[in-house]
């Protein structure tokens, strides 16, 4: 890990119109647990009233725990049917809002590389929450599965950082390579 | 038109990320423009922030006209790819957000109902123009066609209103009739 880019606390969310599920977690030499939940909004309500109860949430928890960054699962839309699309769009979309107006960058991740980054072999929601569970050293899985997927979603974005923040110390480095090699000729 | 329903202002949206038109129109024994205009999201800024510009837009609407009621087409998801959907979703999920935090209705018209209300033949932009400035008495087709969509979609609101205000009154005569007989009994 590079001290140069100290890892921030960062908000995963795994959007739903019916159940939202957010997870926190902060970044370090190892990834530790701070928070994790689920917004649900019942079908029962009206589609304002429950996009409002998901908005509400996501900005509370943003003014609480004052995430640095937040990253959001990403449908694969080759895989949604249309009305399925518009469903998680209307749920992401009111979760985006709310760190835009906060003032926080968004990242999104596919539900391949989130699964990618908790280990291979994460194929379905047990084996998603075995291994959140095992590398942020949890006593129980995190339950529901929708927080334990932001958790999941939360530990894609902190490894995407370290990657690039080690491609970013590569290019330096070959950058001030270049520069010494100028200044000898 | 039945006067035990004063027709309210409704503000019509036609939802999109890069461009969501708006169009506002009173009820009564004639629907009569308002306003109407376009709310633009260039796709140079991050999804975040054009889903807080189309929010806020909407917000400043809702305050500055104080609507009564607000009518969204919902896109017909079976013609959609699934990318669409997403993106259609995410628009339409902010304004749908903005009027319920100000607590207004929002109803939802499939585009078909839409073209139907403004007139048989609609079945483009340039007619659906044509036949939104002729229902509303206007010296000019109102432009851009989004900002015609969402007059359309608000001309589509007022008009089921009266279909239901209408059925209402007659389920209304039907029901003192039968209380009437009951009384004769």
């Amino acid at each position: 890990m590079s001290e140069a880019h100290p890892a921030p606390l960062v908000l995963g969310i795994d959007p739903g119109l019916r159940a939202c599920g957010w997870g926190l977690v902060a970044g370090g030499a190892r990834a530790s647990y701070v928070a994790s939940g689920v917004i649900r909004a019942s079908p029962k309500e009206t589609l304002g009233r429950r996009l409002e109860l998901i908005h509400a949430g996501i900005a509370a928890l943003i003014h609480q725990h004052a995430p640095a960054e937040v990253a959001i699962e990403d449908p694969f839309v080759g895989t949604l049917n249309p009305a399925s699309a518009l469903a998680i769009g209307q749920a992401r979309s009111v979760a985006v809002l709310a760190a835009a107006q906060a003032g926080i960058e968004v990242s999104f991740y596919a539900p391949r590389a989130v699964k990618a980054a908790v280990g291979y072999g994460a194929s379905d929601k047990q084996q998603v929450q075995a291994m959140v569970k095992l590398l942020l050293d949890l006593d129980a899985t995190p339950k529901p599965a929708d927080a334990a997927d932001a958790l999941a979603v939360a530990l894609c974005h902190l490894s995407q950082r370290r990657i690039k923040a080690l491609a970013d110390e590569q290019t330096g480095r070959r950058a001030n390579g270049q520069m010494g090699k100028a200044l000898r000729q």
